[in-house]
């Protein structure tokens, strides 16, 4: 099973019909990957190789499955589709064009293997998904239930014993775990040399233990109704930046070997996009269009998120505008009317929090793009990240 | 940080005092250890050892968590705590004594990274129990609260917003996956070879998919009201048997390099007396003393577990004793009196059960002990692993 890998990723030219137009943080994503097509992808679609590599890893891990028996194959059945489905396949396509941008030749020997390496950071991802629905108490996700309510329909569906809730969260517990020892089964399995796995290690290992800190950091802040920007901005740093953007990149120049001046300049790069990427979902959480976003309006206010956005607000209402504050106050985590998050809409904006928030996306893409253009990746990396960059973070609601 | 490992494992002569006379199935696994105590440890004190190894690693992690900050560092001590307060040892223990069976060198220069390798263990063991406590709904473990309501009382003692059975769930989620990745994180650093890492590779993934499909078993057989023997065994299996005894002796012989052969004696041998040992705490489960278990007499019943004790006695019921049968399927999970569970009791013995179970616990010892006997294991591996079988087996109750 090890050293051996798992069948070589199949070449395929599929890539799923996305309209580019639509503008969410899904739209933004689809801008990203598609920006990631033309960076030395042989054959063309990054995120169809992505999910070649992923079926492929499933198809692996079959007969294990099997042998369990009673039920468990169709569990996991259920953990693939969901990984298969859906997303934008981000993570891998930073980690690629890291890996190309320093020196990685997608013709090579070396680029089957990578790419399965980057691939596995889906796994990842879906253990981060899965769980963050329980935690959150989300219903759907990509336009399926999401997997706790999958399994809680099944038994009720089934009229089995005990409570149906309990035992869908239960599954869904254990189907993260699977997905995030299976993140490591994968990478371990890649196919990289022994030297690149060495390099990847405290990068792979700094990740993860960055993205489980940020989601604590995230309900613990909400727990605690923490008003500091402070707070928020470390959950931007690492639930997003850092898990989304920086890591990714780190990981590639690490399988690529890159030098630390390299690797320096990559992670301040994607540590400022990945904040001014996580500012732009913020305002697309209030300001959003609900028939592009695919969420109801204000549902960041509704949720009770404490964003940088909110955090600033406050701030300001607190420095100038007691009324504001009471206002804002009250109303975060509520149930609002539509008309309830028009006035904190504007209450948002009249205190110049939006203003704020933009300027500072402004400047930490600009601080990106010089750190970027200052660099030694290749210049094709170059022009593929600034593209990757401008789609994640751009106002276009 | 990879590559270089974390501090070397110190010595200490350390070991905790521990009632041997005590018979519950934490007085087994404290046999079990003590059992593997004058295996080639040099320090004497496994637990010991494997306690610093895992401190050793959790200060190695300190930077980086504290890099996050925000409380991240309080809860990944509560998760600490958790890890080196408790247990037995008993999966590094196996690994440890099958490393050595299969010529491992105790006070050669691969024990050190080899112990830390074993130490992983008691990690995927964290994730399994804080997962497991949230699954069963558990409130106490080892005498403390388990982490999620541990959590939930922050949560409630502080006031803040939520439900607070919720945050605890969520945080205990959290720390359950971050063992889970650590414990990779911890083997990967160990320090043992690449050619090492490789051979263990698919040991370590058979194990981590293996248990969480015996702990999705568990849930779903109990939910489906299973009654076969055929599934309750599988949960033994794969629950206990392959995580517990087969896949640690398995991963020992895997880092010294053994043979097929020995392989495949360890893996017989450990089965047999993975499930001897499950198979003895069904009956401890239902027959064992309440001051000696810990536990209130008859919990399994009350908690409408799957065992194949209870398959084993519906089986003989159907067969000869409907109004028994009738009397087994109505009190299995609910709310049984003492003198209901008296009764149940005395059906499953007069029914044969007991005398079935524990004929099968003596034939797998039985079976297991001429395995080893028969294998190329050193003499003394040989000699301490039919001690901690007999441990773990024995009719004590």
């Amino acid at each position: 099973m090890a050293g051996s890998g798992y069948p070589a990723t199949r070449e395929s030219a599929h890539y799923g019909g996305v309209d580019a137009c639509r503008r969410s943080r899904r739209a933004r994503e689809n801008s990203i990957l598609e920006a990631t097509l033309s960076v030395g992808t042989r054959p063309a679609a990054l995120a169809a190789e992505v999910e070649n590599a992923l079926r492929d890893f499933f198809t692996s891990r079959q007969d294990l499955v099997d042998s369990v028996g009673g039920g468990y194959r169709e569990a996991v059945t259920t953990l693939e589709d969901f990984v298969l489905r859906g997303g934008k396949r981000v993570r891998p396509a930073f980690a690629w064009t890291g890996w190309i941008g320093a020196g990685g030749d997608a013709r090579g020997p070396d680029a089957g293997p990578v790419l399965r390496a980057c691939s596995a950071l889906e796994l990842v991802q879906a253990c981060a998904l899965v769980h963050d629905d329980i935690i959150d108490a989300s219903t759907t996700r990509r336009g399926f239930p999401t997997v706790h309510v999958e399994f809680a329909e099944q038994h009720r569906a089934g009229a089995w014993s005990g409570d149906s809730a309990h035992f869908g969260e239960g599954v869904a517990i254990l189907l993260g775990d699977l997905a995030l020892a299976w993140a490591d089964d994968m990478i371990r399995e890649s196919g990289i040399t022994p030297e690149a796995s060495a390099r990847i290690s405290p990068v792979w290992s700094a990740m993860r233990t960055e993205v489980l800190g940020g989601q604590f950091l995230d309900i613990s802040n909400e727990a605690r109704a923490d008003e500091s920007i402070d707070a928020a901005m470390k959950v931007n740093r690492y639930k997003t930046a850092a898990y989304t953007i920086e890591r990714p990149l780190h990981l590639g120049a690490a399988l690529a070997g890159a030098d630390e001046t390299l690797v320096s300049a990559y992670r301040r790069f994607g540590t400022d996009i990945g904040i001014a990427f996580q500012l732009r979902d913020d305002l697309l959480g209030v300001f959003g269009d609900p028939a592009v976003t695919g969420k109801p309006s204000g549902d960041d206010l509704r949720a009770g998120k404490r964003t940088v956005l909110f955090a600033m607000s406050l701030q300001r209402a607190d420095a100038d505008d007691p009324a504001a504050a009471r206002l804002l106050r009250e109303g975060i985590g509520t149930d609002l009317s539509d008309s309830d998050v028009d006035t904190l809409r504007t209450t948002i904006t009249s205190l110049g929090a939006v203003a704020d928030v933009e300027k500072q996306i402004e400047d930490l893409v600009q601080n990106a793009l010089s750190t970027l253009a200052a660099s030694t990746a290749t210049s094709e990396a170059k022009q593929q990240l600034t593209e990757m960059a401008v789609a994640a973070t751009r106002r276009d609601y």
